[in-house]
Parts: C-alpha cells; sequence; structure tokens
C-alpha cells in the first residue's frame, strides 16, 4: 500500500510540495480529491461553514435543523460525509453527536489549492 | 437573478466574509461548490497541478498526453471542465490552446477554506 495512504488526510496534504512548483502525485491526488469532492456539494458547503461559525467552534445536528430545509437524517448524511473526508471531527456527548472543524486539515487544503496559484 | 451569480468566479469567492465568521450564503455556496466539484476528482487536481507546474506556467493538451494513462479528448473534457468552473484561463494559439491556472481564483478559494478552519 502507497505511504501517503496509511496517513491521516491532514499528513497527506502535509505531504505535498506546492503545486505550482510540483505536480501532485497519483497517490496525493487520489487522497486530495475525496476532501474536495465532499466540497463540492453546496448543502455541505453550508453545512460547514455553520459548524465553523457556530458558537463555541461546534455544533450538533440539533443546532443545525433550524438553518435548513432539509430533514435531520439528510443533515446528519451530509456531517458524516464531512467527517468521513476528514474535515471535521465528531465527538459523542449525551444523546448528540457534536461537530467541530478539523482547522488544521482545513488550513492544508487551502493552502495547498491557494499554492497551485503561486 | 442574485447578485453572485452574475459575478465572475473570483468574485464571488472574494465576496465572502470568512466562514468561520459568518455562514456563507445559499447563493455564495451555489457559485463555489461547482468550483470545489471540478477538483474533486485525482485526474483533474493532478491536471491541474500539471498546468500550474508547467514551464511558463501554461501548457496544452500536447504537453499534458505523456503524463497520463489518458486519451487526448479526455485530458480536453477534464480541461474544459476546469476552465468552466473558473479554475483554469485558455487561450488560443495555433491550432493548440493553452491553459494557465487562474491564480486569483486558486488564492480566493484556497483562503476561504483555509480560512473556515480559523
Amino acid at each position: 500500500m502507497p505511504e501517503i495512504l496509511s496517513l491521516t488526510p491532514v499528513d497527506a496534504v502535509a505531504c505535498c510540495p506546492p503545486m505550482a512548483t510540483t505536480p501532485l502525485t497519483e497517490e496525493s491526488a487520489a487522497v486530495l480529491a475525496p476532501m474536495l469532492k465532499a466540497l463540492g456539494d453546496p448543502a455541505r458547503l453550508r453545512l460547514l461553514s455553520l459548524v465553523a461559525s457556530h458558537e463555541g467552534g461546534e455544533a450538533c445536528v440539533c443546532d443545525l435543523n433550524d438553518a435548513f430545509d432539509l430533514s435531520q437524517p439528510t443533515i446528519s448524511h451530509h456531517l458524516k460525509v464531512l467527517h468521513g473526508a476528514g474535515l471535521l471531527t465528531r465527538e459523542k456527548r449525551g444523546v448528540w453527536v457534536y461537530y467541530r472543524v478539523d482547522s488544521d486539515a482545513l488550513a492544508a487544503l487551502g493552502g495547498l489549492i491557494a499554492g497551485a496559484g503561486r
């Protein structure tokens, strides 16, 4: 198995030299593309921004229900996709799961994209 | 028509306050998600990085053929998707179309993603 596939998403992003100087390897692209694909949906993008800007930097489905014309199971599904992609962390407290943005992953991913234009 | 939809992708990205302080509007998310979706494919991500790191910062399909186990029409298709999403600019010279990364769009998009973690 290529080493990069055994890394966490943050490590995988942080591993890579700037795209403007060195082309991404096939292995790096295979790790990074699913993170970007997870963000490439308007509802998930808004959910991520809602979690990011929510009081205390965390939110559960219960906090997000009113902001969307989406059902609670649909919101839960999108949050799971963002978590699965390594963009949100989660913690169960009581009956709810609370989500937080993974700042390191977003900073690294954002830096990689911005760096492609340099 | 919402004003944001009449903006170019760069303006649309630059318009938006940091996601960590203000949730994205539905209109902004609708403009930004297709840019991220375009990047959410391993082949397109590698193509973007190949264009970004190519000599002179530009490349045509003729320059990229050897780097991929993909046909020229498939590479052309992916380049068109990246151009349609506002991530590559294009210029026809002779028989070839040359692509360049749109540095402003990538810088703004990358900054927006990185900013969600702050």
